[in-house]
């Protein structure tokens, strides 16, 4: 022992003894499978052969448990490790470290799901809106949110913000910044925002409707503050975060500056997706980790779009939106949605759901404003 | 066309013509990956059907342009696809999404590097100190620097800065917090950098040495501001950031605001990693991207560890660490490493290399700082 805090026995603060826990599927056999989960206890909390703790407080209260193991028949083994509140400190980046920081590094290891207690689910209460909470600010109850984005890039901010201005008139729920908008030569973020939510303004006003504009904050950290109440101070209705650009943490914390509900998008999250060889399972990835950050409509690419999600992915993706506790978050397969695959959708995924839009708005016959419409009533007609 | 912006030709702003490329490998045979980089020209950039862009000025400037296809003759081909410098806007978050916001869902597409512009490089110059910079700041020159880390995860404070202080008397060059270690109740960041940081200069003061602490600022972006200046104002030798938890910008970010080096820890990054079906190559994502950030110093897992690197990739990342243009950072294997391994690892990376040992400095006979001492000393025999 090197220094007497080894071997005291005293950890500085008395431990809740309250803990959550986390889902692996580690490949091998049970045995390989216990041993790999054995080295996760030490590497995911203390780094430090456990062999060589003295203190008693520290190797029972800090070190992770195997809780269970359960073959699944594929190769791989269900495998649930236990860890005390305490080592995830109170925010998103400690926790999101004890989960699955340097496993992630290991072959072979698939994070699924965090179980947390109902203490830390105070901590981590997901979305502030959710989909209820969705209903009431655009007053569209009974039936999906319809959403679409601004595009394409190159277009000066009048251009998009007579898009926008065209889609609040047809009366569409939700528009957002098409991810790859952000502050550009060509559309700075200032002048789209402000231009754009102006534009959305006037056509609710026109048409008695409540259309949000959703700007897209997922730039330099330099610039974040300004740019969330810039979109507060605008009305806007909403901010777009993709986490794997800049944090799962950014979707609390703009959900906190500008207290609006918070749109997830994929964008660079793709390669940690599991595709059999380690990574992270799909549903916990789209589905679990923005809603738990506090996300109100998850954003994911649907099956039969142009992306190689599966059914049961999306599925996986729908269910863990709604599961309990919390709030529900709103499910938004993206990505080559059709007109004429809003009936299919509405039936795999249900009515709370926003169903996001872009390219076949625009280039289908019609005005913008027109297909905006049609897109609603298409919707509306199938509730009735 | 819907609108007179989609075909009046006007662009708001002159492009500059310039532009960055970005190398991926994309499963499948020459004409199937020409399909797949087609659609990535777009998806990256428009995200809008080529067809129904009417104004030439986006479609011939803004869209992605496939530059090269090369048969790798592993089932991959070689495709570069080149972007406008626009499209990227001015910071990192907005450049990788470029480079793989979308394209990273698609399963079979790796990225595997970034090709800059000189004019574009100006606003990533890469690392502020890089290894040049960091033996003026550490008064080491013609070795590796040695480099531990506080632990374990559990320990008070006090204990924690205790171990600095060893470690400092015993001559380590670099300490860092456990990138476990951020705020916790066993540990808060404050008391445990300001106490670190004392304990440092006390060692320091004491042996006219010029050991750097390195706290972990991790954590929620709510507190970032105050870490980083607590860190800056502590006289901390330097800042340890996660990007996989809190973006590649706060590289950049804790950089620019603490004007210290910055270590790149890869937590949670690990899901990327491509493993042969998809993701980041193992180069880009552990060497080029958080050098482009700014990281100074890059850990990653050694080969023949217990992690699963192999020699190859760590040879990639200890290449992409010291490629021209900019300063060079330096590589930092870790994760098992023993100091039987010394030789071997200078051999392999390089004198310009930072060797994080951890838990066997804690675990091997004889007191920490004595242990320090023979690691530093064992380096000093080599270079003889």
């Amino acid at each position: 022992m090197k220094f007497k805090y080894y071997d005291d026995g005293a950890l500085r603060c008395q431990l809740s003894g309250r803990s959550f826990a986390v889902t692996y599927h580690i490949r091998g056999t049970e045995k390989e499978a216990l041993e790999i989960a054995k080295n996760m206890c030490v590497e995911q909390t203390v780094e430090f052969p456990a062999e060589h703790i003295g203190c008693p407080a520290i190797h029972d209260g800090i070190l992770g448990r195997v809780a269970c193991v359960e073959d699944k028949g594929n190769g791989f083994q269900r495998v649930d490790i236990v860890y005390a509140e305490e080592t995830a400190g109170d925010d998103l980046p400690q926790l999101l470290n004890v989960v699955f920081g340097n496993s992630s590094l290991l072959p072979g290891i698939v994070l699924k799901r965090i179980s947390l207690s109902d203490q830390m689910r105070e901590k981590f209460p997901g979305p502030r809106y959710g989909v209820e909470g969705l209903r009431e600010r655009l007053h569209v109850y009974n039936r999906p949110f319809t959403f679409t984005a601004l595009k394409p890039m190159g277009l000066p901010p009048e251009a998009l913000a007579e898009e926008a201005y065209q889609c609040a008139l047809g009366g569409i729920d939700l528009i957002k910044d098409d991810h790859g908008l952000m502050d550009q030569a060509f559309s700075r973020y200032r002048e789209r925002v402000e231009q754009a939510a102006e534009a959305v303004r006037r056509a609710n006003t026109e048409t008695g409707g409540h259309t949000a504009y959703i700007p897209n904050i997922s730039g330099s950290f330099r610039e974040t503050d300004d740019r969330l109440s810039l979109a507060a101070d605008c009305g806007c209705g909403g901010v777009l975060v993709s986490p794997g650009l800049v944090g799962f943490d950014m979707i609390s914390y703009a959900a906190e500056k500008t207290k609006l509900p918070v749109v997830a998008h994929p964008a660079f999250l793709g390669g940690s997706l599991d595709r059999g060889k380690g990574g992270i399972d799909c549903a916990c990835l789209l589905g679990q980790l923005p809603r738990l950050a506090g996300a109100d409509i998850l954003v994911f690419p649907n099956f039969g779009g142009r992306f190689s999600l599966t059914e049961e992915q999306c599925a996986g993706i729908r269910d863990r939106a709604a599961e309990a506790p919390g709030h529900a978050a709103a499910p938004c397969p993206a990505g080559g949605m059709r007109m004429e695959k809003i009936r299919q959708m509405v039936e795999f995924y249900g009515n709370d759901t926003a169903l996001l839009m872009g390219g076949s708005l625009f280039t289908a016959p019609g005005s913008l404003a027109e297909n905006c419409r049609k897109f609603r009533e298409k919707l509306e007609e199938m509730m009735i």
